[in-house]
């Protein structure tokens, strides 16, 4: 954590520049809250108009304030930040938030002067957070340097840093809604010094604070985001609700895997490895926050449902099974306990339904026993309002069984108004009350996720000692020395794209076999005729493929032949794709062709890592061949792979299931699958070099027989 | 619509039988909520203990009940009820509400009453709603039979009916939390006798109603359903909320398609099929019926947001774009107005952002330009808390901008407390408000979706005049009576599945072609000779595929071999199939195998249809092969299709989309395809008994050359 930071948050004097007498002005409201948010240090006000302001007297510039003083808040015209930042560091005050708008969101000139304020803190030695955030906000201390509207936030357990100021209106209001306390909450703003990344410690070590959440635009530093979460992860769980998924878009790619692999699909995958948790919408993002402040951790995914009435149990059972949580096989001995207390028409059967009479004590008897079976990990308690006893009855029952169980619960209050003294009374209690059994459901399942990825986060990265990275760095090197003198020559090098080079098939193939990834067998024949010798050498059926570095889809231009046969079909073949392609592409320089073995039946797969701009390597998995953009059965993650999460991405895909064999498919050595990924994942993140890696497809053969690169399509990117 | 239901919805004089003196007993809230209701019918109360109750006098005994009366409500113990419905008889009393619980659900002996009610109900020419429900409610009329804790709904124009009795006391709770009013509220409880799909010609002929919601736990007769329902929503939009997802499970099949087409997919095709609208939260449900009642449907789906900060905005666009709704873009003239309103850091680009600083005046200008924009079909106006105005005063001026549109507009208040005023007036003027971006956004969708889905019932089914019945009768006549006669002899029939028979590959050939189906080239061998004869006959390549009914899926024991080159190859190749086969299968009766001419190369997709016992006939089309339940790119739909059907279908896949071409893969003749299905579609519903049929793989052949059915599976129901 970085000690410059400090005083955003334990100031010792506040100092408010541009504090306004103009109760509709924004200056006045930061002067208000501060002074209302109950600050026990020094409050000092700056106006060059001086007087008094809420019955404090006001200076007339921030030379004269008195001591102590480490934070300002500058609230005054975008033109005059500058000199105010000058101001304060000759005042010695090293802390400024810049609440004023007009800078980068604002066109050229807002940028200008945005880059003028942190030229001016850098050299002034100022930490800046701004400009255009609303400030900071902690409920303990207390400190309030926003102009949000009273009441504020509700003072609780959960952070919010918040790229929009925005949302922490929002934030602050929905959260006390649903009886949610905050800790502390930051906003950003553009983040012309301070970012969401250089933050997180200093929030996460706040003792207040139990559960973080963050509303992000984007992420300043991919990689050290990365990190910093998942090391607070472990503590302290993280909620996220990322914005801008529809703007994500894809990237300029020439691999199928750099153009399936979009901002978004990086940021999921690094969510998963840090640990963070991804809510959709702020009501999850806050809900989740609330249930993994008040609830215990589940030891799994088998849920029971505890229900008055057939309608909604149903309903809890769909809600959970839509989030991966399956109803729990109740014990026999609980069935039977459950059949001594219920009426004959009840079902003991999970989801519990104890019909529409239950007693409170009823309910309460019932998720006693529910909660007691060890084959479940928490429960889901359906309250519709009760025909013949108060729901607030029901809650109040519920409490002490709630609190003496280790497993989570969640209560749905499916009503409006009748529901009201049962809410309050869960929430006294620390239970989390829902409207209905998709957001409990959702919820639990937060859980059950954050209690996986704290097993996940120990899992280290898969180790090989037998890698050649002297090789690999040979490669690249050579490329780039290529690519250079290929600028300086002034032509364009060869098989360039967008960004990098392609490496041609055999150098791509020396670079996965240094890594100990098997290549299929193939050679270059620059005629037919030594095509065909190659070929007879290497055993038929062979394949024929265009050698080209600017033909990436070799079978988009006629560029593949399969299964030839006998000498005579492959010299025959070999005339007949060059004129094809070359028909196709007279401007692709051909370089021959390769001829392959024909490799035995198995199953096909893709494997690709592209070079994320934000996070590194990105790993992808599934469905090959030529539709793979077009199916999408694909899956990412970021690298470097622990052996789990190995498993996990094959086993997010139908291309991965099928390994196992399925019908007349038979086992594939998926053994093998899964350390080619694992290597390819270690060889992207030696190689940060290496943009684009991918195998397409890789043949997993039967099981036991290993898995082979067919083809591989490399891009490194240019010096 | 049935008569002798009109007296459930339009009594003259209402008997409740088992009205209670005891405040806590259902019998009691029943008679208290039909009095406060303010129904201007007569009320009779019935209780052997004679006495007054609520101010009026209580009858010993249903006979001697004074005119008018025409409506009972029976809750009284179970076993009561056959004689309570018999006493109602005789007083002339033919329709009654059985309140009362502990039939069915109650396990074997309420089965047993519930069946002696629906006899005594029958044999009296009594219509009973019930048992186990908790009966009707109209706003308008006024009637209440239920027995709600009070306050009940608001009146209002949406009708909502339920199999779940506990599903009325939470929508007539939840419905008033958004400020939306019930027209009529039906409870079907076990539906003994009346059954959801009687009663909805009743309710929707309500001239209070425009929009019907609907909780189902199934449906008692899907076809009349479908009818029904299709028929009522192209005048008054209907929602519906299904439960039991999770519950549907797979049905016994021996088909892909079968295997395949769970409840579920049946559920969303008759939906789709009835221009029904499914919903999957009771949220969504009454928030749609609010905006289907409340806004005008848009022209298409192009949205434009209106926010005063960017973080919002961009959640905003999330939404919509996951929803399906693109962002408008917005006409030059649009963007210059608003430029000339906004200051300069305003966007002025969709999402317009007109900054935290904007006043009520502003933002209702800025609507008014949105909407104004011919390319923009309705908005969504995001209010974070603004930090310099009321959020109220900004929900005042926009009001009039959205009545005098035509174009829908949601507004979200994305705060709590502080948006009480704004909420009230929005509602005050039937503008829909929402918490968050996302179910603003779904309700937007579900509005474009009635839209589209009103275009859609317009389109006819596809005729055919050159269609072959009688061929595919005979068929289905012959496997008929061999079943019988199989079963006759005491031996299950050849290709016997559960429910059904295999028909051989050259009889299933037969059925297609009758309906105008090509398919490929087939003959039958007994012997290897005759197999190379046949061959010859048809010319190379050819495949072999055993030939044998109890072998559905023959590549799994090595029943196919494809490409085989000359006459030797097929000799050898029939004699090695055999022998693989009858090791694999020894119990199969093989009759031989299939030569078939190899056709050219092709996109293959997979098309079926199953008898599905709810709804009849439901089309599958996909991506085929083996691997078609793992890869699961299947789209379901309900025949007979129209045109527009089989396109929608087709494109809800990756196996459609790519007929039109997808980089190497050249175009294929998609509209040879899109006939198959609709001949296929026509052969199912024309022919209930063909209980599965699959064409795997159907071959599209290059654009212009038309589709083969390569391989065809048919089960007919046994007699």
């Amino acid at each position: 954590m970085d000690a410059s930071l400090l005083p955003f948050f334990r100031p010792s004097g506040v100092v408010i520049v541009g504090a306004s007498h103009e109760p509709s002005k924004l200056g006045h409201g930061v002067a208000r809250n501060l002074v209302a948010s109950g600050y026990r240090g020094a409050i000092h006000l700056v106006n060059p108009r001086g007087g008094r302001l809420l019955d404090r007297p006001v200076c007339t510039e921030v030379a004269l304030v008195p001591d102590p003083a480490d934070l300002a808040i500058l609230i005054v015209p975008a033109p005059a930040v500058p000199d105010a930042l000058r101001a304060c560091a000759l005042r010695g005050i090293r802390n400024a938030i810049v609440t004023s708008g007009g800078f980068r969101e604002a066109g050229p000139e807002g940028t200008a002067l945005e880059e003028e304020c942190a030229r001016v803190a850098r050299e002034c030695g100022v930490r800046l957070l701004g400009p255009n955030c609303i400030g900071v906000l902690d409920t303990h201390l207390p400190l309030d340097t926003t102009f949000l509207q009273p009441p504020g936030p509700l003072s609780g357990c959960v952070a919010f840093i918040s790229h929009s100021g925005a949302m922490c209106a929002v934030v602050a209001e929905q959260a006390r809604s649903l009886g949610l306390g905050i800790s502390r909450m930051v906003s950003l703003g553009n983040q012309a010094d301070v970012t969401e990344t250089e933050l997180l410690p200093l929030v996460a070590e706040d003792p207040h604070t139990r559960v973080l959440t963050l509303f992000l635009e984007g992420v300043s530093d991919g990689r050290r985001f990365v990190e910093e979460t998942r090391r607070i992860a472990r503590q302290k769980p993280i909620v996220v609700l990322k914005a801008g998924r529809s703007a994500g878009g894809q990237r300029a790619a020439a691999s199928h895997t750099g153009a399936l692999a979009g901002q978004e699909a990086a940021y999921d995958a690094a969510f998963h490895r840090a640990g963070v948790i991804r809510a959709r919408t702020v009501e999850e993002m806050l809900e989740w926050a609330r249930a993994l402040e008040w609830c215990p951790l589940p030891a799994g995914r088998a849920m029971a449902v505890l229900t008055n009435a057939g309608g909604p149990g149903v309903m809890a059972a769909d809600a959970l099974e839509a989030c991966g949580l399956p109803l729990a096989e109740l014990q026999e001995a609980t069935q039977a306990a459950l059949r001594d207390l219920l009426p004959a028409a009840a079902s003991v059967r999970n989801p519990v339904d104890i019909l529409a009479s239950a007693s409170p004590e009823l309910y309460a008897a019932c998720l006693r026993l529910l909660l007691d079976d060890p084959g479940v990990h928490g429960a889901l308690v359906m309250l519709p309002p009760p025909p013949m006893h108060l729901a607030g009855s029901v809650a109040e029952a519920l409490v002490p069984v709630v609190q003496a169980s280790a497993k989570p619960v969640m209560v749905v209050l499916m009503g409006g108004d009748s529901m009201r003294d049962a809410t309050e009374r869960l929430r006294a209690a620390r239970i989390p009350d829902h409207l209905s059994p998709e957001s409990a459901a959702a919820a639990l399942a937060a859980l059950a996720g954050h209690a996986e990825a704290l097993g996940r986060c120990e899992q280290p990265p898969a180790v090989f000692d037998d890698l050649g990275p002297e090789a690999v760095r040979e490669v690249v090197r050579e490329v780039i020395r290529d690519a250079v003198r290929g600028a300086a020559g002034g032509h364009p090098a060869d098989g360039a794209h967008s960004g990098g080079t392609w490496l041609t098939n055999d150098t791509a193939g020396r670079v996965l076999a240094a890594y100990g990834i098997p290549v299929s067998r193939s050679g270059r024949a620059r005629s037919a005729d030594e095509a065909a010798a190659l070929a007879s050498q290497m055993g038929f059926p062979v394949a024929l493929k265009v050698a080209s570095p600017q033909i990436p889809h070799k079978s988009d231009v006629g560029g593949v032949m399969l299964d030839l046969a006998d000498a005579a079909a492959v010299a025959s073949g070999f005339a007949a794709m060059l004129a094809r392609v070359r028909s196709a592409r007279p401007e692709a320089k051909i370089e021959g062709v390769f001829v392959q073995r024909m490799l035995p039946a198995g199953c096909d797969v893709i494997v690709g890592a592209v070079a994320d701009p934000q996070f590194g390597p990105l790993m992808m998995f599934g469905s090959g061949g030529v539709e793979v953009e077009g199916l999408r059965d694909t899956a990412f993650a970021l690298a470097p792979l622990s052996r789990p999460d190995a498993d996990t991405l094959l086993a997010s895909t139908w291309a991965g299931r099928r390994l196992r064999g399925y019908r007349s498919l038979p086992p594939a050595d998926r053994a093998a699958v899964v350390e080619v990924v694992l290597r390819l994942a270690q060889l992207a993140a030696d190689f940060p070099d290496l943009a684009e890696i991918e195998i397409n497809p890789l043949r997993a053969l039967p099981d036991g027989q290993g898995a082979v690169a067919v083809d591989v399509r490399i891009v490194v990117r240019r010096g």
